[in-house]
């Protein structure tokens, strides 16, 4: 007999717990008609049931023991919103065992453990539904997963870390420093107190691997990832950036290079203008997708945030529920097929912005250009500025070049006595 | 016993269907691990088997009879993309009377058919799905039925015709006129030979109606959608935006009014240039959709072509596909519960630009802005050009008034003796 009420098992009621709460609330009489049953919250575990809340729920829905919910046989959908590892991986893995699909926007877990979740789930033909752990709550996932599921993926590259994008967006439009942006961020709430997951390039590391996966059909670990954070980005970078006509963005990219091999990199970069990706501003995330047969497609929204992010766990609760009433459980499962390479970093060929403190003298230009010509990297542009009487900057733009060889070139300037430092290198994307 | 090999009966060989027909066969490795059985191309239905085809198919596959098609009790899937209402009306309605699912990309048969065929599908709980009937290859029926379902959709707001976009494109960065600009792109293919479905917006009336019935969970009548052409538009006007710092572009909108009202129109409209939809160039699509939960987000890609569009049915193939072996079709229905009032046009309230020849002598300003001034129309911006030593133009930009104060002000302002010619009226959005 078809179910006619849906119970939901919710773990975690922080920002991504209230915002689903409220969403199913706010939405409750046409989510339930979408699907065709009546979904109701039969348990929610949080660590302090005392804590006041961001949303008024009955006290008596709340637990401090996830076991609660995890082995409650009501429960039907287990809804893991806690965040982190351990113990969120065996709560899911509990969840599956009992026999229930589960909705998670976990992106660490699922990069850093999503083979484990997955082979599980699937071994049980279960839901596991991760939409909000890319992206908050633009649609990508079940994109990537359906719609878009007859092309080959060629590229997925995005801004899918908001808190950075907003720094360099204040950084780039107000001309502060790294600092000042980050404790703007801080004071609007887009950054946490310990901001280093976000910095650091790591947040977005975890999303590229799960985008990668999903792109290359082909498990990509995290640790295969190459990650560079933003914190090294100086005013002089976004100030030379700007005049030469190009944004500074982090962003993920995930490529395939050849029917084995693939690169996936975390970054900043340079990117002109006129790409798409250069006008997304402040909190917002953008995900460029290449398919074969669809060409570029974009993705834009808020990529995070408590309701963003609520609205696609919601739309995951939504994919499930409809599964149960039907009986399709892991009717989407896991898609990762393929032993896919990825190529180490030194072998990515990209174009490079390079920019230099030199001594203010003839022929100093000829000897740095000199360099990069021994290393089989030709320039694409290259402006020079005094900075002082005896001192003067130089900024490269490079044709595209394995990043070895571009590493190594950089190492022989740095030992150039008419230079007195390499101050930044920097990726320029197209 | 689960289905081992998933038999497609294919309506139509033109431009979709032989995109389709290739985006299969080029991924069909991929995309059978996808579903998880063997996708086979059973028989292909055409007006003409000997004409000359995009695509190399058997010639056995071919049959003029559609019937050979819809009746074979072989083909698992029927996909149409013939286009038009009959009989492609008549033979979506024989596959489903013959239990059988169906693919479309037909955004004329579902906006004007829609609710005939919804109904049927749903009374023998069989897939209906239609992803290639808006946007070409972007994904956005999907995730607005999916991972925003979760959503309360306020707005829908799109450029969702390709050639429009291309002549006002070319229009604004060439200087080309309208008759021009159309006839580049139909020397690029981006255009028909007879235009006028595409120019005079009823391609744009087809797709918002079909996005409107979703997004509000309505049906929307294609005669509701209020619908404005690009043929008026003129260099003039073209320079003028520019100058005010606008884009021109065809917009296609759905609004929510109140629980009970909606508003539902297509037309050219000046939009900021800071607009996200401003910057959508050339054949290019973008429907941005306002979730109370997820707030703005869009989606862009290549609105037309063979295969972006064919990316958009194979997605649906999949996607009917996974249904038919998990036995869970019908598993996402017509979801237009409620019924819903379209405001008439004279109701809209929006900004206006209005550009007009006048005499140029004292107080013409003075006359024309009375007549606003009369009609409650308050006047966000006016600039006057003299263009010879008689005459001026006036270009008004209004603040946010109903269409019909806006009718009734220029039917009035034309009679003034001082006013040689309104020329132009055109919404402003934001």
């Amino acid at each position: 007999m078809r179910k006619e009420v849906i119970q939901l098992g919710i773990l975690g009621l922080g920002v991504v717990g209230s915002g689903t709460v409220e969403v199913l609330r706010r939405n409750r009489e046409s989510i339930e008609r979408k699907i065709g049953a009546r979904l109701e919250i039969r348990r929610i575990a949080v660590r302090d049931v005392n804590k006041p809340r961001r949303v008024a729920v009955d006290h008596s829905l709340l637990t401090n023991n996830a076991y609660d919910v995890l082995d409650d046989p009501q429960v039907d959908i287990v809804v893991e919103l806690i965040g982190g590892v351990h113990p969120a991986k065996e709560y899911v893995l509990r969840a599956l065992e009992n026999g229930k699909p589960v909705v998670s926007a976990n992106k660490e877990l699922l990069a850093k453990e999503g083979a484990d979740i997955m082979m599980a789930a699937g071994r049980r033909h279960l839901d596991f539904a991760f939409e909000g752990s890319v992206g908050g709550g633009i649609p990508i996932i079940q994109p990537m997963k359906n719609a878009l599921a007859g092309n080959r993926i060629e590229r997925v590259m995005g801004i899918v870390n908001g808190t950075t994008n907003y720094i360099l967006t204040k950084m780039a439009e107000d001309g502060t420093d790294f600092e000042q942006a980050l404790k703007e961020a801080q004071a609007q709430g887009y950054a946490e107190a310990d901001p280093g997951a976000d910095v650091n390039g790591h947040d977005a590391q975890y999303k590229i691997a799960i985008l990668a996966s999903i792109a290359f059909t082909a498990r990509v670990r995290v640790d295969d990832v190459y990650c560079e954070g933003i914190t090294k980005i100086t005013r002089a970078d976004m100030e030379w950036a700007k005049q030469l006509g190009y944004a500074v963005k982090l962003v993920a990219i995930a490529q395939e290079v050849s029917a084995k091999a693939v690169q996936v990199r975390v970054h900043p970069a340079l990117l002109p203008l006129s790409h798409p990706l250069a006008s997304v501003r402040d909190v917002y995330n953008a995900i460029l997708v290449r398919g074969d047969a669809v060409g570029d497609v974009m993705f834009y929204g808020r990529g995070a945030g408590s309701l963003p992010t609520g609205s696609a766990v919601v739309g995951d609760i939504i994919d499930v529920s409809r599964n149960l009433l039907f009986g399709s459980g892991g009717r989407v499962g896991c898609t990762c097929f393929d032993q896919r390479y990825v190529v180490p970093m030194e072998q990515v060929e990209t174009s490079y912005y390079v920019r230099m403190r030199v001594q203010d003298r003839p022929n100093v230009l000829a000897q740095v250009a000199g360099v990069f010509g021994v290393h089989n990297i030709s320039i694409s542009s290259v402006v020079q500025r005094q900075t002082s009487p005896q001192e003067a900057e130089i900024v490269w733009i490079t044709h595209r070049a394995p990043e070895g060889a571009v590493r190594h070139a950089i190492a022989e300037i740095q030992r150039l006595p008419v230079v007195m430092e390499v101050c930044n290198t920097l990726r320029v994307e197209a």
